[in-house]
């Protein structure tokens, strides 16, 4: 909300939809994280950004899109992976990009959220469709890593994502305990450790 | 339920209490499963056992004493940590058990029901209590790898139990997945190479 009157400021006329799309993803966000996804409404949300529900539902047709969009757009900081060097460092990195937003009052927020409604097939669905497009950004590091000949193809690189990711939810839902750097640091020197370990 | 009969016929007069304990506990984890921890009733737990709520509640006082008895009684089956010769293999073995009974509809039950209750000081309290009794297993896995030479004392054990109690649970909770053999080979074979990596 604070950054809200430096973007409008450099809105360019030709895109005056964009800081609107912003916003109501932003609220979506804030709202999933506050009240869950089932008693999330649309309608409310529209009203919030001061939009027509008709407009939102435009562009978002269901809660579902709508939901995955802003949490697509809420978690996108860490999309950036830069080339440190080594696979250690590369990952680090990530992972410290990764948490930071994990660990912040929305980021908890929605993790509980999302964690309280699992048993719903819809919420599942909708984590299993956020977590395939997440997959998709750390390969690069991994592959520049096998480049580098530092780790081999078969270092299991999925389990380690799976373990990261189910290792700071876990910090967080079930130990309602801060995701430190200290923490991420502690997690990805196990986790690098064993990948490089892995033996052609 | 279909264990019964064999239990009762096999009860020693003298310890005639015992199996309905057995039986209460028994109770209480499947209702945790079914219902989660609020809607979880002591009378009606103890009218299906057979017994009046005060020689329940003579023995737990509160729904969370009996709670936190059942759930350490169900999980009690990874108690016994064979000496198999290497940390890798322990620690598989470990893992196995303990996946075992996280993957049985009862264990997938209970952690879908206390991770949906995540967000109470109470469930959550019990939830904290259970895994550090629970930690104190593992601990005799690893001193006798330090013993051993095999592991150094400054290998980050803790990490690498929260990264495997966080892996099971992410897999149940957020995957609706089942923790299959193969899935806790790979994941223990990541964390020991992880431990095993690690300079004294």
């Amino acid at each position: 909300m604070t950054e809200r009157p430096a973007r409008a400021r450099k809105r360019p006329p030709q895109r005056r939809g964009a800081p609107v799309v912003e916003r109501v993803l932003e609220l979506a966000v804030e709202e999933l994280a506050r009240v869950g996804f089932h008693r999330l409404s649309v309608p409310t949300l529209a009203d919030r950004a001061g939009l027509n529900k008709t407009s939102v539902y435009r562009r978002w047709p269901t809660k579902d899109a709508l939901v995955a969009a802003a949490l697509e757009r809420a978690m996108g900081h860490e999309a950036s992976l830069p080339d440190t060097g080594t696979l250690p460092s590369d990952m680090l990195a990530f992972a410290l990009a990764a948490a930071a937003w994990a660990d912040s009052p929305v980021g908890r927020g929605v993790m509980k959220a999302l964690m309280a409604d699992g048993d719903d097939p819809e919420v599942r669905a909708l984590v299993a469709r956020i977590r395939d497009r997440r997959r998709a950004g750390p390969r690069a590091l991994f592959e520049r890593a096998i480049e580098r000949g530092e780790l081999t193809r078969t270092a299991d690189v999925r389990m380690a994502l799976t373990v990261i990711a189910g290792a700071i939810s876990h910090r967080i839902v079930v130990e309602d305990a801060r995701v430190t750097p200290a923490f991420v640091k502690r997690l990805v020197t196990l986790v690098a450790d064993g990948l490089l370990a892995t033996k052609e």
